[in-house]
């Protein structure tokens, strides 16, 4: 090991056989946590190739079990890097499953400011998230659809490293990044895949070309396991929705499947990832199919049939409400919104959740909006967090503000 | 700790109290050697600062007990970065006592190819180089020399940290190597110190850049400590003296300092170092004394007195031989020696001298000596190499060879 670690300190590749013994050996023991740090720090300089990158996630898929879906021709699953107010999954898999397409959606739970898909489903009495292998194949073949938390069987390797990684300060490298995403999405069974890739102040990636590097090396490694697979590099320095929480996200999402909301920004990138993975299933105007499964309810119809099958009910669903205690947020000074910071507003929802899981911020105004003083920009749904909190959050500048786009690159 | 690994990660540097925290958590537990590697391979990737040394260093001898010598006004002590065949300590040690500076050396056991003293004086019958703190520090006063194995209480957390490096390839930084080094000296307790830094193919540096920078570094940061320091960087690609093994070169040294051996390559690097030592100790013509004391008999006589006093007697090293079985081996070619592989030959020393610790391998030449067909260039002593073994490492050919200066730089 101690030969492994010198030589890509050394800037060299190490090959397959090579990742694969260490996988198997950090399994077992024999290599322990001080070598796989030292390891992953040397790779964070050196980086991965992209056979290195293929050898390293097939060790960590092969560390563990791998779904399938026999009885279903093509199964996709989606990812995202972690946003604020990303609620695409919750809009794009109903959408998709609606269209024809399984989806079979493994998830996480929040990490740091950023949501996770896991916890605003939660916030539905009743839900269950943690499906058995059985049950989550059986969802997808009956109802089209299933989103649910990975189990600790599927690349438990890739768990025990990311964990490593995090505390050892490793966790930034592409290499390792898509080998992680991939290990996990490949144990995960299904036959193809779209990566929301996040760039901006509140994404893991803050450069445009880094993400986009990200977003390319997962379809690359994903194509060398014949899974064919998109991407979509989009902003996330604002959040991506209005709501920011994990229940008012949920109500966002299912108002937004259900005709009551329309916000541009969630639609633009939901119709663009959910046209990614029709067209992974074989289907090519993707984009005028969602929007019609939108129309038409089928997609909110889908969303109430997963719902029901994790074991809650639509009247649990739609009698969800945000948190009651409200506070309106109103601008202090006239002017146009410059800047809406996704990461203090994640923290601090992420306070006002903790107390109820339906509290959060929803805000009334997206970048480049004109205001004038006295306007609603806000409102506080919970207990624990003040307007003047997040006064700063929200920047209102006299200069008119240019309106950068949402989706950066597509793959 | 796992932002402090990150902004090492990513360039910057950490102040004095971030250093010293690190140190003590790691001491107590809180920072484990996960974490610990991956900011040892940070720091190779990053480097640490002159300041960033002097705090490691300073954390480091805290970790532990240091020594002090009250009654001896200046103490030195020698540090070499380990070579083949290197009996510098054995011999400039009692030069330097002889001349009438104290030394007090603190020396370890053989790495890799190259020796170890401690092993070396090991090979005399009763010899002890596990000295009590009190008896290291009275024999000095009263001898005027000492070498003895560094006890595990002066700076654990360097021998900690050091084992970890070791296995986790994080070996090579200069910053780190620095304060490994002189944490043990400081602890160690002399006044000043003189560093033999070591360079070429059977170096830890190979590269003289390199060698020059670490030499600079150790002086540097030993004036920190108000320590002064000097040091010589001198080149090893061949072995430094004639015999390479424990014993061998102990009986080597003893030969050496009763004049009945004169090898100029161990000569010349012998009086450098102790004119170092003897000019930190006052004494400006020291390379005129040290001549004089190796003449006079003093140096052997010093060396007799400190083997006596740990333990052996001079019976015991003057009756010391090579090990009896001896193989001749001849030049298979006539013509200029041209390489001398003392990485080769220190590794097949070590399998000799695991057999029996007077085994080894003297050499009959040196780079750039003519030799002719069936010359003797080397003897083997012992079992378990022969001379096919042995072959590759000696280099024959018929370009004449220049030989490089052995002094390559003095600070």
């Amino acid at each position: 090991m101690r030969t492994a670690i010198e030589r890509k300190r050394d800037g060299n590749s190490l090959d397959a056989a090579t990742w694969h013994e260490i996988i198997a050996a950090y399994a077992q023991g024999a290599v322990d946590d001080a070598q796989m740090a030292a390891l992953a720090m040397a790779v964070h300089f050196r980086e991965l190739d992209l056979d290195e990158i293929v050898a390293l996630t097939e060790a960590m898929v092969e560390s563990g079990e791998c779904l399938q879906f026999p009885r279903v021709p093509f199964v996709v699953d989606k990812h995202s890097s972690g946003g604020v107010s990303d609620i695409v999954s919750l809009v794009a898999v109903p959408i998709v499953a609606a269209c024809g397409v399984p989806v079979a959606k493994l998830s996480g739970r929040a990490l740091g400011h950023t949501g996770g898909t896991i916890d605003k489903l939660e916030a539905i009495p009743g839900f269950r998230v943690a499906l058995g292998t059985k049950e989550f194949i059986a969802q997808v073949e009956r109802v089209g659809c299933a989103i649910a938390a990975a189990s600790d069987a599927l690349a438990p390797a890739d768990k025990r490293l990311y964990r490593l990684r995090d505390r050892t300060g490793s966790v930034p490298s592409v290499g390792l990044i898509v080998a992680s995403i991939l290990s996990k999405k490949l144990a995960g069974g299904a036959h193809g895949f779209v990566f929301d890739v996040k760039c901006g102040s509140a994404a893991f990636m803050h450069d445009e070309r880094e993400a986009v590097l990200l977003a390319r090396r997962l379809v690359e490694v994903a194509a060398r396991f014949n899974r064919p697979a998109h991407a979509v590099v989009s902003a996330m320095s604002e959040p991506l929705g209005r709501c920011i929480g994990t229940g008012i996200e949920t109500i966002e999402a299912r108002d937004f499947l259900r005709g009551m909301r329309h916000d541009a920004r969630v639609k633009e990138l939901v119709l663009a990832i959910s046209a990614k993975m029709l067209a992974l299933g074989g289907i090519d105007d993707g984009e005028r199919r969602a929007v019609a499964a939108l129309a038409e309810g089928h997609a909110y119809e889908r969303f109430v049939a997963m719902v029901e099958a994790q074991g809650a009910t639509r009247a649990a669903l739609e009698s969800l409400a945000v948190a009651p205690r409200a506070h309106e947020m109103r601008a202090t000074r006239g002017g146009t919104v410059a800047r809406i910071d996704a990461v203090s507003l994640g923290n601090l929802s992420r306070r006002l959740t903790s107390r109820a899981s339906t509290a959060g911020i929803e805000l009334a105004v997206s970048i480049g909006d004109l205001v004038e003083r006295g306007q609603p920009i806000a409102t506080i749904y919970g207990d624990g967090v003040g307007a003047h909190d997040i006064q700063h959050a929200i920047e209102i500048l006299d200069t008119p503000e240019s309106v950068l786009p949402l989706v950066l690159a597509t793959l």
